[in-house]
């Protein structure tokens, strides 16, 4: 009974751990929700945090019903397989929460499904419907998600490295969803904002309709919120990566996996905050002479550190994550220009942060992986097919994990594109994506009446707070 | 030493797991008050977040002198006996932390102790004087809550299902605190603002005394705040749920039943959330022809599904879950109109949230519990007395859990009402209770000296903001 | 195998609880940002943060490149020596991350590091140039509290009680840092502000430049946010004190060290916010003859008491942690009023929470350690070495701790002000040190373009918010 008291106890800590990690990523929702709401303008607050209320809340369902099932059906928590073909395009057990569950990592999962869909919640902040909003997040979390998710993190997905013949010998590798998460949501945003325009006055005169020659600054209402909603999710970053090497069970090298990932986690934040900062400083030195700090390109940037090391935090060095992630800090600067630049209207920069910042994020792991992490992680025969800058120590080039690296972006890409963008374009048809040109000038806390008539009394109360 | 290696392994991860997991409920604090500070008017943020504070530190005081050994002392954490009678009125040893005291279970009960406390702070905000909150909120965690916690939570306790000779052959089942801790701080909440009273001019008019056709609304000055509050909250229920299922020492099944409350947690809040939101959007349909979203409605529907899941998230199946949450929150939107229109004013629906949320939770488990997880957690013998809804299956009818859980409700407002109301009543016949009407007027804040006349100097740095 | 499984099993549960409060202790990072933001005039809001955050990310750079490696280089987590002499000064070894790293102490470490620095910036808020401050933050973090850390916490540091003979054979005790962590970060807040000077207008009148009667009071703007901030750093404790104790590898008393770590910060805080809050009552009743209640001051009393026993929270009795909280309660009231006196500016008042709450926690260590804890902690001989009123128990006065707690104290002084004094003198002889005047007056965020041109648009969205 000793082997067992010790699987008891080996269970029992990885369950747990499961759950705490879990909780450090739920707690991400709480990050999301500060940040946008400091992020628009206080006419639309109440009206923000509620879809990022429900986010949280429709993705439960979603997950619940059919989510869960499509992605991890039948397959555990040690993705086994199951009699059926080798390569499935989605898991077709354990919906509604039917049949044998691994209860810590359906926890687990949930938190991912739930920050996937809330990074959209941002971008199409202060002119989207409610109704539209919530049949959008039930879509992504039932359906679109879990086949990303089924095909990059199952045995049975065609891109896994734990499939029984991975691709090229490999697969693709996202540790913990730089792709899967953080593209799946960000590319999704970058569709929707697409079809559902820009705010109104952003990019033209309301009254002429003529174009701005510099568009119309529409600055959020709180600093304050926006740092604690960015510290909050760094803070739920250390959930997010080291919490993925939990679910390396047997694993020996789980543990050393699980530190590695929280270290490159703070490098490649840190890389990227600076790297931002310094290149609006040196632009705004080049425009004005003078070296402005730019507090929001700071927070960004560190985010989009974040996002970007979410792929490689368990097989890159300290090194190449500060590189990786000062890369990605450029990378936003230069994306969150380019967006302006092509009248994308994206009121929090979540397309800079998570698409641009996911997809470098997954291409980076194809250059710098080392040989030992990915052997250690996915066996002997992974490590021979090592990030690009590693194959010429093995005597020739090797480009097999990079080559699935693209594979898997552009799956992404592709996917999300040829589900979400159709259904955002019948939305928009139907007439049911976008709020009146009235309401949104108003406000959309005024009118969808989600302040209770309250605007008024409140002003008893004083000057109108961080509401 | 092979066993007493593994053996000191597990005593590792349970007095950690317990210490993370009292962290997270310790953090709750900063929900309720960030809750409270964005529900009360701007006048009064000082007065009522001194209060939250205040909580924190005089639960831990009224802890360490009497509060833990009146619930659990002499029992050490796996409530053995020591000679005395089978079942205790309370217990009697481990005052001021002397004697065998099991540290890690020390730690996660106080957090639980100040959780309860911290309930009442909201409802008796804006009107009630600092001194009174004081002597309140010793008295409830040195006392009155000890008692609840005796009986329910103990070996000696007369509603415990682990006393030798549980209540009709099973006990109450309140797992992590429906009744315990929920009931008990909101029931004392509703006697405690029965005796207080209204604040001035929400249901009277200040000037002629007559009464309102409708309710003056005093919002709170802050939704991101409020928002946040609630975030903090449901963050700290992954601590609060998943962690009373670490008091399972021995137990194979603790870690099942650990992850399957964090799951359950979230079902519940997700369910209650979305039937919240319903039921308003049902009813501003009806009363103005037009659908319309209310936050506060959601937020609070949310915090009333996590405490309905509280007592039965170990013994609940998913579904359940789901569905006892969205009970609760449609009891909540009845059940905060209902005290509107019975004057009874509760200035954060504290009320209909934790006492009306948590009896339904303490019933609910008597209707959903399943036979397997009552047998996993209490033994064969308590799987034979499962939830009204199973009894069926059992070839007959069987109420015992219900009824158990019945008298446990009713124990829990019945000793609740025979110490608070008291003591209420003494505290407002001294004219310690309420603040004078001036007070009231010109807030708290001022009136207490609360801004060390700071107000003025304050709008040097621009509008008043988020106080 | 079974030997090695269960090594494994406990070093997994070591390296990921290490993460877990490591993550804790960096979401402090957030709750000093909430403090800090809240306690300065909007007009700086933003330029405080940015500190906040570059904070966090310069600790990261300076870390990796130089700080890990002259604090704890060539010693891996279990400070074995290398060859080296008995006693050094600092580590020569794992710069950069190279050489062999143990990734999970890699990370707790960083998490200190981050905090000690971050200390200093309230201090200095509202007139600072944000050069100077990274340039101080980076020498702090990348040599001064290296030095401090390998002397104090290292096999080979001439004041630890690990050291093959430790100073008077006991060496300083301070188990979490109130000397390492707080006293380095408080001195040297100490120093910079003493070279920089008061804000304009504090101690002076702007015109005439006469001295005030009475200093002007220059609060902050949200109250809100710094409550948050306070609730923050406290749960963030929960990681400082217990994650500590997960350093002792192989201690059959690390499990319960852990949890009487965690029950001693809740008692010294709640000793110290009602102290804090008691004497503050006392003097507005002299002085005004009624009593008011002081919010900041039972705030920063709280954590003035956090920092007082983080030190003691291993060694000390419950009773005792609450005493040695109050009395640093009392010494911050008192501290913060000499302050103000001496003409010291403090904007956030981290002098007497972190410098003068950290020397009395360490003296206190000194005064009130359990021989039993010294015992299981640092071995059989130095529990005869216990804190000085449990001295005459063993039958005669031994001061040896506590003359190693004096002299560790004495030597952070000495080291922070032969380092940093200096390189603030330079700072300020370069014209780097200090904001202009004309900018100090405007605010940082406007004079820096810290907002981006964004504050006129802001009005838009309704009168200025938390920003």
């Amino acid at each position: 009974h000793i082997e067992s008291d010790i699987d008891a106890t080996q269970h029992a800590l990885r369950s747990y751990l499961l759950l705490l990690s879990g909780a450090l990523i739920f707690f991400m929702q709480a990050g999301f929700a500060m940040l946008v709401a400091g992020s628009v303008r206080r006419k639309n607050t109440r009206n923000s945090m509620l879809k990022n209320l429900l986010d949280a809340v429709g993705a439960a369902i979603a997950y619940f019903c059919v989510g869960y099932g499509f992605a991890f059906g039948g397959e555990m928590n040690e993705f086994a397989g199951s009699g059926l073909p080798d390569t499935t395009f989605i898991g077709l057990e354990n919906f509604f929460g039917q049949g044998e569950i691994d209860y810590p990592f359906y926890f687990f999962q949930y938190t991912f499904f739930a920050a996937s869909v809330t990074i959209v919640a941002g971008t199409l902040a202060e002119r989207c419907q409610m109704g539209a909003y919530l049949g959008y997040s039930m879509f992504l979390t039932g359906f679109v998600y879990p086949v990303v998710a089924h095909a990059a993190w199952t045995a049975k997905g065609f891109l896994s490295p734990t499939h029984v013949e991975p691709l090229l010998g490999i697969g693709m590798v996202d540790f913990s969803g730089s792709g899967v998460v953080h593209c799946t949501g960000g590319f999704t945003a970058l569709y929707a904002t697409k079809i559902l325009g820009s705010r109104r006055g952003r990019f033209y005169d309301i009254n002429t309709g003529a174009a701005l020659d510099v568009p119309k600054p529409m600055p959020g209402h709180s600093v304050a919120l926006q740092m604690l909603g960015s510290f909050i999710l760094w803070f739920g970053w250390y959930g997010f990566n080291p919490g993925t090497a939990l679910l390396l069970t047997d694993n020996p090298y789980q543990a050393e996996i699980g530190a590695l990932c929280a270290v490159n986690t703070f490098m490649a934040s840190s890389g990227a905050c600076i790297a931002a900062l310094i290149v609006k400083m040196i632009w705004s030195y080049r425009e004005t002479g003078r070296y402005s700090f730019d507090l929001l390109a700071a927070m960004n940037g560190t985010l989009s550190g974040l996002v970007s090391i979410t792929a490689g935090c368990a097989t890159l060095d300290l090194w190449a994550a500060f590189l990786v992630g000062a890369i990605a800090g450029v990378l936003y600067v230069f994306g969150s220009d380019l967006l302006v630049r092509i009248q994308i209207d994206d009121a929090v920069d979540a397309i800079p942060v998570h698409a641009m910042g996911g997809a470098w994020g997954v291409i980076a792991v194809g250059l710098f992986s080392v040989p030992k992490r990915l052997a250690q992680i996915y066996g002997e025969e992974a490590g021979k097919h090592p990030g690009f800058f590693y194959s010429f120590s093995n005597g020739g080039v090797n480009a097999d994990l990079l080559a699935c690296q693209v594979v898997g972006i552009l799956f992404i890409i592709a996917w999300t594109m040829a589900t979400m963008f159709p259904f955002f374009i019948w939305l928009n048809f139907m007439g049911w994506f976008r709020t009146g040109s009235v309401q949104e000038l108003v406000g959309l806390d005024i009118a969808y009446n989600l302040d209770g008539g309250e605007a008024a009394a409140a002003d008893e109360g004083g000057a109108g707070a961080a509401e």
